[in-house]
């Protein structure tokens, strides 16, 4: 850790294929690409680290091709810092097609509905094949809203899968296995699960299940107590989450990584996040708008494009389009990034926040 | 004309936005974008000019609204040349939904079935409100088959509807309007209708009527007629084509200037143009190639990816593969122009021939 301001921190993690700086926002790449840009746009948009779905890439290559491709990086033609999820949370939501027991979890592809089987033992094994330099633990995300019992004998099988995961990955020097804290919203629960976690000392620790339908004041209540719960020493990652205002009230709390697909999944629909809050590129209003998207982006789309031009693309359902939003979007949230690590440097986090605030306020 | 060996021609035409060497590829920008690919990419892959479609931009987004941005460069980002179309192959393909009578061309949209009216004067004054560099005159382009009277008729009409849009296009400066020989597969015709043509005096000249389901060997009779027929110090345009190989034979006649949508349009559905002939990158075969595409191609496709990655991408329906293999075949086809322009200056067209006879002869 280089700077804390109040819960917030500046910090640095060295991973084989590089440093991450922290906080970070990592573009997600589900099958092998962060949906329409190339690498080297990532790249042109300072992308320190981008997220792979294990569960997509088991099915789709299948991990033992990305192992003779000689690992994601190769395959996908990304040479810096990539993680890995463990599949946890997509098994868990193909609900019907899965069934959850102590050994682990048995699914159907949602592609074919094929039969197979995910165990902690498993899951290392396939993220070692695809060879991300972080990976997760395999986790059981109950769903919101559940019950305390629920939550609290979910939190056993996971602390107890993530056992099974440790020793799966012992002497893996190249990949950081994550553990992801559970336990709902319920505090005491958030706590005893964090402890039992930092008790068995790993490299980073993720905060899961949140960001699943809960009110925002719990999530932000949570991320705050583990803020004061969590090493100081080592990252912690806020899974799937979220908006820009999110990211920043996050920040603040004391997490260090995000992933979300908002951006660029917004984006292909013809939305993009802007300085002055969301804009509907695709609207019938922008038709004459020739201005940028963002007047304060200096990305390539804010600097060669108009609102017009975008919004005829998404008209006339050109691909071009969902390209320039997106990378327009993912510039944004790599850009507030570096606004935010600034504004941690100066401690002036709460100055930022409220700007957003005007524009992102819900 | 700065070399000729054989029929075959280097030349350079001067536009407003730049010089353009001939020979040239122009890759076809529908609706002010070259499918999938940015204007940086299609820079980075040394297009020198693209093609913009008059009836297309006319319907969406409107000329008046390019006018406004404008013009047809600034709007999509692009500041090298650009050529238009006049927008009369596309309406004549409108079979059932137009009309053609002496005035012009009477048609219901293909997408909302409005009627609209294109007559030689609308067309110069539609293209020259989108502005490209190079303009074409509204022409007939009859059918293949038909009767040698229908054609003899056809191209009187194409004569006076060349001589309104001269009228029409009086003191622009700022765009150069190229004539349209027709006159089917007849010699005769072509004969007559290129000569009428030249007494009128053009900047340029297209061979239309060609590849529209005509056998091979005639394409390439009518092309050597023209290529001894038209004046040897203005461009040669031949719409429509083609083949890697198409280009090279055209070429070796005399024609300087192409467009088609075969490279993009293949590569979107997932088969690419290599130095080895077509490559079907999306089938299973390549399922665990790590190739590039071309071993002798320095693209940034295959630069960094492999077949086995693009394979993945297509069957996962990503963008990202119907990008790269668009870039690729962008790439393929200006270098395999490029190599022709060396071959013209060293006297070794034949041998360019033979190579690609043999990868691509069908």
């Amino acid at each position: 850790m280089i700077k804390e301001s109040g819960q917030a921190r500046i910090g640095r993690i060295i991973t084989p294929h590089g440093v991450i700086n922290t906080p970070i926002f990592m573009p997600v790449g589900t099958s092998a690409t962060v949906k329409t840009l190339s690498p080297l746009e990532l790249k042109e948009s300072q992308a320190e680290i981008i997220l792979g779905n294990t569960y997509h890439l088991y099915l789709r290559p299948g991990h033992k091709l990305i192992e003779k491709a000689g690992g994601l990086h190769n395959f996908m033609g990304w040479d810096r810092p990539i993680l890995t999820d463990s599949g946890g949370f997509q098994v868990m939501s193909l609900s019907g097609l899965r069934k959850i027991t102590k050994e682990g979890v048995r699914f159907q592809s949602h592609l074919d509905g094929s039969y197979h089987m995910f165990t902690p033992e498993r899951v290392i094994e396939i993220q070692k094949s695809i060879g991300a330099d972080i990976i997760m633990a395999f986790d059981e995300c109950p769903p919101y809203p559940a019950t305390k019992t629920y939550i609290a004998e979910s939190m056993e099988l996971t602390l107890d899968w993530l056992k099974r995961c440790q020793i799966a990955n012992e002497g893996n020097e190249a990949q950081s296995l994550f553990a992801i804290v559970q336990g709902g919203i319920f505090d005491d629960l958030r706590i005893e699960c964090a402890e039992k976690m930092i008790e068995m000392d790993f490299p980073g620790y993720a905060i899961g299940g949140l960001a699943v339908g809960e009110p925002k004041e719990d999530m932000f209540r949570i991320t705050d107590l583990m803020g004061r719960v969590l090493p100081k020493n080592k990252p912690r990652y806020l899974m799937g989450v979220g908006t820009p205002l999110d990211l920043l009230l996050n920040i603040a709390n004391g997490v260090d990584m995000f992933d979300c697909v908002m951006p660029t999944r917004n984006a292909r629909k013809g939305t993009v996040f802007t300085s002055n809050g969301k804009l509907v590129v695709k609207a019938a209003k922008y038709k004459e708008d020739f201005q940028p998207l963002d007047a304060n982006c200096d990305c390539y789309t804010c600097r060669y494009f108009t609102r017009a031009y975008l919004r005829h693309l998404f008209n006339v359902n050109e691909i071009l389009g969902m390209r320039l939003a997106s990378l327009h979007s993912i510039h944004f949230y790599i850009n507030l990034i570096q606004q935010v690590r600034t504004a941690i440097m100066t401690d002036s986090l709460n100055e930022l926040i409220d700007k957003f605030k005007e524009a992102y306020e819900q």
